[in-house]
């Protein structure tokens, strides 16, 4: 490693932090952008510092944008009351990418985590229960793990009081899988919520 | 994707032009970064700045330094005489790993490739032929594949004639592996350079 300039090294190191690039891909990487040319590594490392300086939270639903309040919470033809709580800014990605969920957002950055001193107070969940009144609708994304099941109970029945309908994700088998691949605990989601045909 | 901001769509894009990263790969490191600590972000941004600003090719071994020459071409504990011929300065990295060898290199700038318009003129072969005396032991570690074993030949060829002892590195099983996976083409060279026990 010490035959390397000092620049390689560090540019190396910076690398290996990011999730999933490993010592060696790093090592790839880096002698890829070394023989590529000035401009594209500049554009890259331009790139990169936009999205910090650029990108804020929008202030109505948490998710990531340019201009505050951002583009889907500004859209007047997206309805008002309808609302998807998701867990992270991707999550809304994710959403926008089947194009078919035509409400609005409400980013929590996170879920309950006890053990990580993650409680409700970490989470905007209060800006979420100023946004909604009777009318609104509540679909609840979180994920479908330990942390996001718990939140999107602590959520519903915080919601339920105030006599908001919220309803959650299915769960059941994914579509285009295998049965043989299903594991336990989604088939038994799958059966507790068939489907009369 | 039109949901995204456009600095991160062109972070997206950006990433997705660096070898073994798809477009999945890429919107997971953006996303990831877009969580990550502000000076994170910028510390990486910098250090990509910084391979094209700082880093040069070594005028004497066309290796890549900082300062030129570079440490190895400077290093008065080096033998002047032994030269490893490589085909990039990703190469050298690689031998100083093993730290073994205790000459000094001779980066070519890639391989001999007609059909990609590389010819001898694009490598550096002359400075190469310049760097050599009578004395001078030449060590030729270019790639094992058509390309490399042909600028390996053909390097050969001019300094044989300058009466120069060429060798280059041995064809064989790769230590540590299985004969059952080992390819034809590796155990004909193996069988051909069997060394007596």
């Amino acid at each position: 490693m010490h035959s390397l300039p000092d620049s390689a090294i560090r540019l190396i190191n910076e690398f290996s932090k990011l999730p999933g690039i490993g010592r060696k891909t790093a090592q790839r990487l880096a002698f890829h952008l070394l023989s590529s040319k000035t401009e594209n590594v500049y554009r890259l490392s331009q790139s990169l510092k936009e999205i910090k300086s650029k990108i804020k939270n929008c202030t109505i639903c948490h998710g990531i944008t340019e201009n505050n309040p951002c583009k889907i919470c500004l859209d007047s033809k997206r309805e008002d009351d309808l609302l998807c709580v998701v867990e992270s800014p991707y999550d809304v990605f994710v959403f926008e990418k089947i194009n078919m969920f035509r409400g609005k957002y409400h980013v929590l950055g996170g879920s309950l985590s006890p053990l990580d001193g993650i409680g409700p107070d970490e989470l905007n969940i209060s800006t979420l229960i100023d946004r909604v009144n009777e009318g609104t609708e509540i679909l609840i994304a979180t994920n479908p793990s330990v942390e996001g099941e718990t939140t999107a109970l602590y959520i519903s029945k915080i919601l339920q009081k105030k006599n908001i309908s919220v309803s959650k994700l299915a769960r059941g088998v994914p579509v285009g899988s295998n049965l043989e691949y299903i594991d336990e605990a989604t088939l038994i989601r799958a059966i507790e919520g068939r489907i009369s045909v």
